[in-house]
């Protein structure tokens, strides 16, 4: 038999979907609980290693650790399982993917587009957010053009998401709620810091140069 | 009566297309001629403009001059002349595109990653391109990283443009010729230019950094 799946549009055909078996709550309180975890133990960690860092520093560590993990394990995991949402024994991430579907189905339908974004994040800019931890936290030379290298990655991979979802139609969600709770909301985190790390790293960069400029003339 | 379409797969359909009337070489001479001519141009204008700017600095300008304005009026001219291909009076940029799909068929049929890729490089990336002559005319302390900027999106565009090529089939060149000289040949100037001056801007920035560095610690 199969059973009837909870996204938009109706007639989206899934062969052998299988229905939810966590609540949105248990989804959210475990994501969350997790990453709420991570930032505290960074927090920790990055307090205690001395005065040298910032407060400022300190959060951003949080964050990228945080988003790291986020685009490895969670969206890798996405990537890297096509069929999801037919798992007769679905794993934690198996349901994420079907329950944020109901904000976006064009991950249950594997829309090009969202799997190729999907997985320039997950496999290049995951990995670069953890360098980004260990380069804050011994203060490299490299630390902010990094940062600034994956918060264009994460603004670019979400231009792409949205522009494709209104040239395809901008009917992916089961309803307004959705829509708003996961297609915008769940994805405005990732437009708002990465703008906000983009313009400090782009201004820190341009003062350094400022500072050779003054340096060479003094020379 | 409907005209056949030299694109793959064959039963692409095209309804009211115009064939070309120009021949590839025509269309090549014009637009490497033009090019030519405005690089030459750049050239010339940034070496009378006294000794302040390096060899590479000249290069980078003429460079920055010629994909700026092949970002806005090239790639400019299809992203918002969705029906190109159905021109009665097709103009010369029209017989651009019908000419390159022939390396690539989701021109002509109007993909969304692909329109998005090009919009993103048309109305960010070209004006952008255009302010980096600028910037490095008069020395800003922000041309390293407008650059590196711009670099970092043509990349991302051209990974997004073949892994979403790669996953929807990678069928879409009407034959080997067209997609070694369309597909890799035209785009390979996009991914090796930009990753050269990215390379060059990251380790300029890095060096920047060390300078302050030094300064702080000598202050």
């Amino acid at each position: 038999m199969e059973y009837p799946h909870p996204y938009a549009p109706a007639d989206l055909h899934l062969p052998g979907f299988v229905p939810l078996h966590l609540t949105q709550g248990e989804i959210l309180v475990l994501y969350l609980g997790t990453s709420l975890f991570i930032v505290f133990t960074v927090w920790f960690i990055s307090g205690r290693c001395g005065g040298r860092l910032s407060k400022t520093d300190c959060l951003l560590m949080c964050w990228w650790a945080f988003t790291g993990l986020t685009h490895i394990i969670i969206e890798g995991t996405f990537v890297f399982a096509p069929k999801f949402f037919s798992n007769q024994n679905p794993s934690f991430f198996d349901e994420v993917w079907k329950e944020y579907s109901k904000g976006d189905s064009r991950y249950v339908a594997r829309d090009t587009a969202t799997v190729t974004v999907e997985g320039i994040t997950a496999v290049l800019e995951g990995p670069a957010s953890l360098l980004a931890v260990y380069a804050i936290a011994s203060q490299k030379s490299y630390s902010h053009i990094l940062q600034f290298t994956v918060c264009l990655g994460q603004l670019y991979g979400c231009l792409v998401y949205f522009v494709t979802a209104y040239l395809d139609g901008f009917n992916f969600w089961a309803s307004p709620f959705y829509f708003w709770a996961y297609f915008i909301g769940a994805n405005s985190s990732w437009v708002v810091i990465p703008t906000l790390i983009a313009i400090r790293s782009w201004k820190k960069i341009c003062a350094a140069f400022q500072v050779e400029k003054v340096k060479t003339k003094h020379a």
